[in-house]
């Protein structure tokens, strides 16, 4: 049974958890040191509880402790109860949605576990944008791909924003980020996977060309620079979604990386 | 041939158009007063002057003029160059990009001239966020879409943000707003146009088997609750992409309208 705490102190230690929720780098460092993320509003904090993240403690104005009622009943954690000031004076922001949670990471599987029984897979090379990530997760869930993995370099998926944009699709699709850059592909080739690289080079095969079907992985790359010549050099087909030469004259010449992992799934979850 | 206007003071009127670029509510207010809107880095500035949009100014640190000289020559406004300090402090944020332009906002066309040629359309209803509809615009023009309409109340695609996030495809995708929500269907049906609602209701028609191809025009709801039920009702057909039915039980019940719009594209400019 969580313990309601009153708190009013922006400065008070036992809030450090939620300290500046929007200075990435500063969240980063305090998150990977203590080993928690952020879970905001009433939906995302039940599916991370439900997932079997333990929590460390809750925060949240008075008014939002009614609904998660049944929750805190069986939560063993302190919930700090705060003015609205307080709450935005911590966060570094107004929370709109009310309640924040911190959790205790869980270890990560290893890659040989999430990929064991999945057909389809994602791999994330270096995303930047949490958002992105979140959204890619989404589809992922969504559309049915079994797991996804991550180069060492890829965005956090557990970092609020993605957690938030995936609607909570973090918690449900499993999984893992490979040990190392350099030799992540070649254990998923050996583990029988057809690696297709995704890339907006239209010299590559159409999408509607491209060896889909059972034990493929789809790599998708940066919002800036795409994959990398070594991962593209890696992979068993490039992959290009068509695009319309019109486009390609106004300088529009790839589309944003959500978009391309939406089709791509599509495609793949289909065949 | 534009002039270089030293300026250090962030309380200078003549920064005015730059103010608080990241505040939303104020932004909208004073780019509808003033009828302007800001382009942000080199390449949206290129693409935007390129587009016909009259400059009304540009800020920048000095370093920034040299690259932009042969753009500058031609442009008869002024561009203040000014500190990073300064840019920052009237921005409201480090500009990472450089460069920023003020330009006139050029009025929209009525619908029927944008829809005229178009054999393909999408149609945004209240969609809340920019960086949603910029990446759909980019979609839109990366697939080969012809046209977008908008709602009366749809987020306005010159905004800062939807316009960086579409790498300028909203200077190259013909749009215009719809204006009254009540009857802007009936004039695109009336134009010959098959209307097509996707829905996350996985109950409509699956994409595969809609009625693709010619004067079809795709309608894409709000993040947060979809389209209206009138715009369902008065759509010819309600269409989904099907999702998987574990993700329903985990609670992930539709795509991002960024995913949706991008699938739903590529099946249309394939068809
Ligand atoms: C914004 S793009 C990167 C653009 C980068 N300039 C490049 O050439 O790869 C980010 C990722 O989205 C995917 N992508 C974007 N457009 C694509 C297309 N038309 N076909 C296939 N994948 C695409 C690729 O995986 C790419 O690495
Ligand atoms: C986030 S969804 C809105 C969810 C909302 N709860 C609803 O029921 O419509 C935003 C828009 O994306 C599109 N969309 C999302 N998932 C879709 C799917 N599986 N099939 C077709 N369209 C979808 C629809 O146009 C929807 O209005």
């Amino acid at each position: 049974m969580a313990r309601l705490v009153p708190v009013s102190d922006p400065a008070d230690p036992r809030l450090a958890d939620y300290t500046s929720l929007r200075d990435v780098n500063l969240r980063k460092s305090l998150e990977a040191e203590h080993g928690l993320f952020i879970a905001e509003g009433e939906k995302v904090i039940r599916r991370a509880v439900g997932a079997g993240y333990p929590p460390r403690s809750l925060l949240m104005a008075e008014r939002w402790a009614a609904p998660l009622a049944d929750l805190l009943a069986g939560v063993d954690a302190p919930v700090y109860v705060a003015p609205d000031a307080t709450v935005e004076a911590v966060a570094g922001f107004p929370v709109h949605r009310g309640a924040l949670a911190s959790l205790h990471r869980l270890p990560l599987p290893p890659v040989a576990d999430v990929i064991a029984g999945a057909r389809r897979l994602l791999v994330l090379e270096d995303l930047v944008d949490h958002a992105n990530v979140g959204a890619i997760f989404r589809c992922a869930a969504a559309l049915g791909v079994d797991a996804v993995v991550l180069a060492p370099r890829c965005a956090d998926p557990l970092y609020r924003r993605a957690i938030k944009v995936s609607m909570g699709a973090v918690f449900a699709v499993p999984h893992a980020r490979m040990p190392r850059w350099t030799d992540g592909l070649a254990g998923l080739r050996a583990a029988g996977f057809t690696l297709l690289a995704l890339t907006p080079d239209q010299a590559a095969v159409p999408l509607d060309k491209a060896p889909m079907g059972d034990r493929v992985a789809l790599l998708l790359g940066s919002e800036g620079d795409g994959l990398t010549s070594r991962w593209l050099a890696e992979a068993d087909e490039p992959v290009c979604i068509p695009m319309s030469a019109d486009a390609l004259a106004n300088g529009v010449d790839s589309l944003n990386v959500v978009a391309a992992a939406a089709i791509a799934c599509h495609a793949l979850t289909r065949s």
